[in-house]
C-alpha cells in the first residue's frame, strides 16, 4: 500500500480545531483510494513559546525534513507578539524548505453567498501565485535613536533576480497549464521606487518567452478595487510576498469567507517537503468555540494530495466539499451563514466521501 | 470679496478632462457664496517630461508655494515610467509641502449601485487616514550585481517616530471630532518585522492618551477582506503610505467606482499649501474619450473648500453632487452605469448648484 509520512502542525487557536477534521478526511479518502497517511504530530505553538522561549525546538526544521509533506493549521496568538511567533515557526519553514511558490486558489464554491452581487459559482475562479521566500517579509533593518524623539525604523525589503524570476516563470508556466490566457502582475511601481520597477522589468523580460500568455500589469491599489468590481476577469495573478498575501485574503473575502481558502507552499523541485495550510489565521476571537470552518484546512489537505500525486483523491475530497456546501440543510459554520460547529461540518464531508 | 489663489495642475490623461468640470463648479459656487477663485494654471505632465526631461520646472515647488491650495488632476502616462512621472511631480509636492495627512472618505453616495449587496447609502461611510510623506514610498535603496544572475534590489522603507506619531495623533483627534468611537490600525506586524511592530507599538502608546477612542488592529490582508465583507463596520482606518493607498482604492471599489473618490493631502499646520486630487489615476484606457467621471475631482474641490474655510460652499457642492446622482434620468458616466460624458455630468452638477 502507498503510504505517506505527513508532519502535522496544528499550531494555535482554531488551527487546533480544524486540523482534526482534515485528518479524518485524509484517513477516509486514503482508505478509499488505497493509500495510507501516517501522521507525525508536532505540538508547536505559542504555548510552546511561553514554556520554552521558542516556537519550535532548535532542531525543528530537521525534524520536519524527512516527511513527504507538512500540514499546518495556523500560527499566532495574543500574548506572543505576532512577529515573534510567525518568524519562529511559519516563516522559517517556508524559507528553509525553499517553498518559494505560494499557490492560492480563489473560487466561489457552490452554496456560498458572496458579498458581491451577480456572481454564480464557477464564475469567480482564479489563482494567486505569491512569492514566498523574500521581499517585504524581511528581518533586514532596525531601529536607530531608540526611545528618543528622533527614533527611525528602517525596514529593508530584498528582491533577488533568482527569486523574482523563478516565481514569475512559475506563474507563466502555470498559466499555460491552465490553458488560461491572462496573467496579471501586481505592482506598485509608481510609488515604490526600486523594487516594483524591478518586478515590472523582469515581468516584461520573461513575458517575451511566453508570447502565448496575455499579460497585464496593475498597481496593487486599483487591483484590489478590481478584485471587488470585476473578480470574474482574473485568471492568474502573480505578486510579491506582501501583495500576494493581501490579494489571497481579499479574493476569498470577495467570495464570502476566508474560512474555506487553502494554500500550498510549494518547493517545485521537491528537494524539500512542501507545506499546506489554510489562508485564515488562528482567529483568537472564535478560538475555543468549536465553530471555525474546517474547509480551508480540508481543501489544503486536498491540495497536498494533488502534490503527492494522489490527484484523484484530491478531486474526490473537493467533490465531497462541494456536495456538502451545495446541499440544502447540510451543516454550515457561522462564517457561511449557518449555526453548525467545526466537527459537524467535518463529519458531513467525511460522510460525503 | 474673499478671494483664493488656486494652483491648478490638471496633469495627464483624464486629469485634463475632469479638471475643467471642477473649475466650473468652483466658479459657480463661489459666486453663490460670495468668494472668488483665482486659478493659476500649471501645465505640467508627462508631455512636459517628453519635451524638457522634467515633469515640472526646477523651481516648480517654489511656483506653487504662494497659493492658498493646489488642485491636481492625475499624473502618469504610458511612455514615461510611472516611478519617473510620480516622483517628478505628485510625490515631491506632497513631501515638500509636508502634506503629511492624506484624508480619504469612503462613502456610498446615493444612486450608486455597489458591487456588494445589502448596503444602502449612508451605511458605508468611513475615512481612511493615510501617512503621506515617508514609509514604503521611498527612493532609499538600489541595485547590486546589475544585469547579472546575482542581481539584488534593496528597497528601504523608513519610518520616523515624528511622522508615525503625528499621523496617528491626527487619526485619533479626527476620530474624536467625528464623534465616532472606533479607530482601526492597518498593520502587518506578523510578516514585516521592523516597521509594522513599530506602528503597533506607537499606536498602543498613543491610544493611552485617547481612552475615549475605541481601537482595533488588523493585519492588512484580513483588513482588505473585511472591507468587502463588512464595510459598514469601519469609522476611521489609519495606515502607512502603502496600506493607506491600498485601502483608499479598495474602499471606493466596494462602493462601486473609484471615479467619485476624492482625497485631501493636508498640511495641518498650514505652513504650506495643501493639495486636493481625485483618488483615481490618469486612466490611459479611457483618456481622450470624454467619459471619465468628474465627481472625484469635484468632490476633491469640495474638500478644498472645507479646508479654505468655505465649509458651507463645500457642503453645497456635495448636496448638488448627491442630488444629481440620486435623481432618475440625470446623466451618469459609464463607470456608474450610464452613457453620459464628463461634461454632461459636470453640467448637471453646475446646474444643480
Ligand atoms: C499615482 C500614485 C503614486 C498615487 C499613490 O499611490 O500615492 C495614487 O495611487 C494615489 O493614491 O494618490
Ligand atoms: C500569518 C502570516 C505571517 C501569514 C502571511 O502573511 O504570510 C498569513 O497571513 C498567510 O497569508 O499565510
Amino acid at each position: 500500500m502507498r503510504s505517506y509520512e505527513i508532519a502535522v502542525v496544528p499550531g494555535d487557536g482554531i488551527g487546533r480545531e480544524v486540523m482534526p477534521q482534515a485528518l479524518r478526511v485524509l484517513d477516509r479518502v486514503g482508505a478509499e483510494h488505497g493509500f495510507e497517511m501516517r501522521f507525525d504530530h508536532f505540538d508547536w505553538s505559542c504555548e510552546t513559546y511561553r514554556k520554552t522561549g521558542r516556537m519550535m525546538p532548535a532542531d525543528g526544521i530537521e525534524r520536519l525534513r524527512d516527511h513527504d509533506s507538512i500540514l499546518l493549521g495556523a500560527v499566532g496568538f495574543p500574548g506572543v507578539p505576532d512577529h515573534i511567533s510567525l518568524w519562529g515557526l511559519l516563516i522559517p519553514i517556508r524559507r528553509e524548505f525553499d517553498q518559494y511558490v505560494s499557490l492560492r486558489p480563489v473560487r466561489l464554491l457552490p452554496g456560498l453567498t458572496p458579498p458581491v452581487r451577480g456572481h454564480a459559482p464557477g464564475d469567480i475562479d482564479f489563482w494567486v501565485v505569491r512569492e514566498n521566500t523574500e521581499g517585504e517579509y524581511s528581518r533586514l533593518g532596525g531601529r536607530q535613536g531608540e526611545g528618543t524623539e528622533h527614533e527611525t525604523v528602517l525596514q529593508v525589503s530584498s528582491f533577488t533576480r533568482r527569486a523574482t524570476d523563478r516565481i514569475l516563470r512559475y506563474a507563466f508556466d502555470f498559466s499555460r497549464t491552465l490553458n488560461r490566457n491572462r496573467l496579471t502582475l501586481a505592482t506598485k511601481s509608481n510609488g515604490i521606487y526600486h523594487s516594483m520597477p524591478y518586478w515590472d522589468e523582469r515581468f516584461a523580460q520573461i513575458s517575451a518567452e511566453y508570447p502565448d500568455v496575455e499579460t497585464e500589469k496593475e498597481h496593487i491599489d486599483i487591483l484590489c478595487a478590481k478584485f471587488v468590481m470585476r473578480p470574474q476577469n482574473f485568471d492568474v495573478v502573480v505578486g510579491s510576498n506582501l501583495f500576494g498575501d493581501i490579494l489571497s485574503d481579499l479574493g476569498p473575502g470577495v467570495t464570502g469567507t476566508i474560512g474555506v481558502a487553502p494554500s500550498a507552499n510549494i518547493n517545485p523541485e521537491r528537494d524539500h517537503p512542501s507545506m499546506f495550510e489554510p489562508v485564515h489565521g488562528s482567529a483568537p476571537d472564535i478560538a475555543g468555540k468549536g465553530i471555525a470552518n474546517p474547509i480551508g484546512q480540508i481543501w489544503s489537505a486536498a491540495m497536498m494530495l494533488d502534490h503527492l500525486g494522489e490527484a484523484e483523491a484530491g478531486a474526490h475530497v473537493m467533490r465531497a466539499v462541494e456536495s456538502v456546501l451545495g446541499s440544502d440543510g447540510a451543516p454550515s459554520t457561522p462564517d457561511i451563514g449557518g449555526r453548525a460547529g467545526t466537527e459537524d461540518l467535518g463529519s458531513a464531508i467525511v460522510d460525503a466521501l
